[in-house]
């Protein structure tokens, strides 16, 4: 016992020793062996440029680049946004050691250092297709510096859907409270501070939904509160919006970091005491990450057509809007949470830290799965208004229109028998494949419904028991909606490098979705051979994507201070000088 | 343009009214309607108490009971662990908001503390069976506290590894160095500063897998660099060992808060104008948390195992651990991320806020997934043992002896062409498709590999493009080994309601299992027809697990104090007292 005391003490003693201290010491420099050796993998001749890598940036970004580089740049070049040298390399990113306070007012002076170089010109006034799009642009530049920066700016500037949704708390008939308190106070209450200030006059608030009388009563023309609900959630369509395009650019940061880490890090040899191999030339590894450089290519078109979508609205496109929106903004967010995970692992330790960005994008940007709409929630409304959509047509035996759904209207797709890897990459069956699930599933949820409700169950009660194939539908219309807007995108190239990228991309995309979801072999749209045909292409289209990665990444047109220093010179930027202490 | 810079003028003036002030005022209370009023779920028919909770407790911690009851007093009780009053009642976690200075006092008062109650008791003297699992009951308690606190207790006391790891950094030749470097950097280099101070004689070093001269040459008796990294990687057993079954209890945690709220928030209702649901009532949030609750179970008996099994090794019993211990541990922190994004959506808003520890959680266990061996590269060793053992049987003719693989002896498993409920439900049936799976999966990945082999491809390159069956074949292990615990638990009770209750969660567990992965419809080991039938049992299993789920989650025998704000009146804790500004 006493031994045992003296021994614990001890190490007391130096546990306290260390926990009084604010810094470690420099005790050790990494080596340098093969493993930890960096070169720059533009150098290596297995990352050929073969395809025009601005001509794809062009077809991803899709608008407004010329704007978009000069916000980088000015972002880039200013001392204000925490410009740093790591590697022989300058990053930009918050400092988010500082006091809440300090940040605040580096955030101010960063808005304000904008303001005077007019960037937000036309933000407020302008309301043209060309203005929207312009801001929509700049604005995802923003958020690729920082997403508080973004929201704060989201929240400052578009005042008409930020005042409906304040007032929405002091209504006591209403069911989402919560909902909003609970995004009010992730940005920090700004708004109530701004709606304190601006004291807005009551007869100008709500009025197209519900208003309140002067002594505090409130009125609605729409008595049912799930419909009063729906009406206060569309004008959340523009942040959906915002949110879906955020996602995918914070998903290509991620990517463009650790496919390039990939491509200088190594580990393990193949062959006994043989050279060691990197990462990316790993199968498993190319399996990890290129299917969600695809992904994130596909959302890259169905975002652009999202933005265009919402940009050159009319009332007659508001309900489409609102689906696509809806479906996208899950569907990207939830993927890029997938991506970002996926990416921090990839990094090992390293994506942990904060300065290679990956990490603290997962704590960013978890909170958009629950954000202007839950998810699951949004998924349902989904498949729930395709539902309508389908009784309505099938009763009165009309063509389906909009929403993509005229394939409704064609014969049931025929998939070959036995798929060869050219049937495999061919948009038609991908297409067809695609269109033959939603269809079957949209007819399976109509029939279960109405099986509940030919039990006796209120058509609510049936809708949510049937929940499982609601998901399921969800899925398959959001899928089959990029895909389609991928296959548009190629369709305005001529035959060509870029356009064979993309047929790669897209292939692997499509491939991926039918790995991913089960629904293909349960029902029967795939046969297990088929299936089977579908897997082992899975690792061929990586393998050909495989020294096309990092122009891939180069074609996301991200400048590269806003990348971190694991995508270039890593052993540089993780080597301890002793010559500071 | 004047008015445009009028307008943006006077709100960026207000902005930084708002920025330049530290904490929002008041101005809004939460109104109590219908769905934000708070009733504890204990009070309501719907939440019976239909087994003996503290039975099941007991078989679920499995051991030490009264020592984690005594530190969970000894923690709650003192002023040390950030005491604080919410909604009425008291939680302790540490306060993240303080300096890393002020965090580091606490800690080291902590341990003080601690120490001087006797926690620590045999922690370094002790070496028996008793004393490893009295070590692990209350270092896991800890870890429920804080998981900065369990490391530092981990690296402080568990100083053998540690010395081995970190001599690790100085070798040349070795190839993971930058593995260990991480992890080193993420308990802040305590370990550094340890060693510097115990100045530990070289000769004591490494010395049963390699050693450095005086001159400071690096010498090994195993020359092949892979096999000496796996030499080195194996005193990493222990580190798995406590991450696996802390995982485990972590998402105890984030499940008995989640339920808990589930059991209490409404939303939406179903008939027009009817009372609001309760989450939990709704099947789509039954089926979100309740396969989480059965895999949390099923994996608590996992657990269990695995550190009797640690507790009482051998040098014959290191292989199975090594392997038992990668295999939980990839899975086991897979899951817990799993558990803990799903939970944190679960929650909405109010999962992202610190005091709720959600998705404070999410930042802190994300490591986990590479700590100790990146998840990825230990799925793929055991499967790389797997294969191993099964060429050595099969070349030999011998019979399959350990690892739970004595099923390989018999027989091929049967599978009925019609599955019933009960059918489904019977271990009898679990077992047998579990088995079928693993043999099918472990014969078609050695003839994968074969095939390549004889195409001339090396051993080490056959396995590395066989990655996707050997990613599978892991999975199939994992969950199989699992399941078996599960039902040696079970075995050793008499009927009873205990048992009936373990009989849902292992079936809503294997099920699971089953609708999660491709492999069965794929490779054939159900039909379609039976694979409907088992995802037709998912959300029956559910439904019976509903009203059992208080109860389910009360039998963690976590402390309120040790849950968060919205596991109870999250009403009051939530609502802003005027008072009080």
């Amino acid at each position: 016992m006493n031994n045992y005391h003296h021994r614990v003490s001890r190490r007391i003693k130096i546990l306290r020793n260390h926990l009084r201290r604010n810094s470690p010491p420099a005790t050790a420099i990494l080596n340098r062996n093969n493993c930890l050796s960096y070169s720059p993998p533009e150098l290596s001749d297995s990352n050929p440029i073969t395809f025009d890598v601005t001509e794809m940036r062009r077809l991803t970004d899709g608008h407004n680049l010329d704007d978009r580089d000069r916000l980088f740049g000015l972002i880039t070049q200013s001392g204000l946004f925490n410009r740093r040298e790591l590697g022989g390399r300058v990053f930009v990113s918050p400092d988010y050691n500082q006091s809440m306070e300090q940040q605040r007012e580096m955030t101010m002076k960063r808005i304000e250092y904008l303001f005077d170089r007019g960037v937000f010109r036309g933000w407020l006034t302008g309301d043209g297709p060309r203005d929207e799009l312009r801001k929509l642009a700049l604005h995802e530049v923003i958020g690729m510096y920082d997403h508080s920066l973004a929201i704060m700016l989201g929240v400052f500037l578009w005042s008409e859907e930020l005042k409906q949704s304040l007032l929405m708390i002091q209504i006591p008939e209403n069911s989402s409270s919560i909902l909003h308190v609970n995004r009010l106070r992730s940005i920090g209450l700004v708004v109530q501070q701004m709606f304190d200030n601006a004291r807005i006059p009551r007869e100008n608030l709500l009025n197209s939904v519900a208003d309140v009388s002067s002594s505090g009563e409130y009125l609605s023309a729409i008595k049912n509160a799930d419909q009063r609900f729906a009406a206060f959630l569309s004008p959340l369509t523009y942040g959906r919006v915002t949110i879906s395009v955020g996602a995918v650019y914070i998903s290509k940061i991620a990517l463009a970091i650790t496919i390039r880490y990939a491509l200088t890090r190594r580990a393990f040899s193949i062959a006994p005491n043989g050279p060691e191999v990197l990462l990316l030339d790993y199968p498993s590894h190319q399996r990890r990450l290129l299917p969600l450089l695809a992904k994130v290519y596909a959302m890259s078109f169905a975002a652009i057509e999202l933005k265009m979508m919402y940009a050159n609205r009319t009332p007659e496109s508001k309900k489409a809007i609102h689906i696509f929106s809806s479906a996208y903004k899950a569907t990207f967010t939830w993927n890029n949470m997938r991506t970002l995970q996926e990416c921090r692992e990839a990094c090992g330790g390293q994506g942990v830290k904060t300065e290679n960005r990956i990490g603290h994008f997962m704590s960013e940007f978890d909170v958009h799965s629950t954000f202007e709409g839950d998810n699951n929630v949004l998924m349902q409304q989904m498949s729930k208004t395709l539902l309508a959509e389908y009784i309505t047509r099938t009763t009165k035996n009309e063509p389906f229109r909009g929403l993509g759904l005229e394939h409704m209207n064609k014969p049931w797709p025929v998939i070959p028998s036995q798929l060869t890897s050219s049937a495999i990459r061919s948009s038609e069956f991908q297409i067809d494949l695609f269109h033959l699930r939603e269809r079957d599933l949209l007819r399976r949820f109509a029939a279960e419904v109405s099986e509940y409700q030919s039990h006796g169950k209120s058509k609510e009660s049936a809708f949510i028991l049937s929940y499982q194939l609601a998901e399921d539908l969800g899925r398959a219309f959001s899928e089959r909606a990029i895909l389609k807007t991928f296959m548009e995108a190629e369709s305005t190239l001529s035959a060509g490098s870029v356009k064979n990228v993309l047929g790669l991309l897209r292939s692997l995309y499509a491939m991926m979705c039918v790995d991913e979801d089960a629904s293909f072999l349960r029902y029967g749209y795939l046969s297990i051979e088929n299936a089977s045909a579908v897997r082992k292409e899975v690792p061929k289209l990586c393998s050909e994507l495989r020294p096309l990665a990092l122009a891939l990444v180069s074609s996301f047109g991200i400048p590269d201070a806003f990348l971190s220093p694991i995508a270039y010179n890593w052993v540089d930027s993780n080597s301890w000088d002793l010559s500071q202490h």
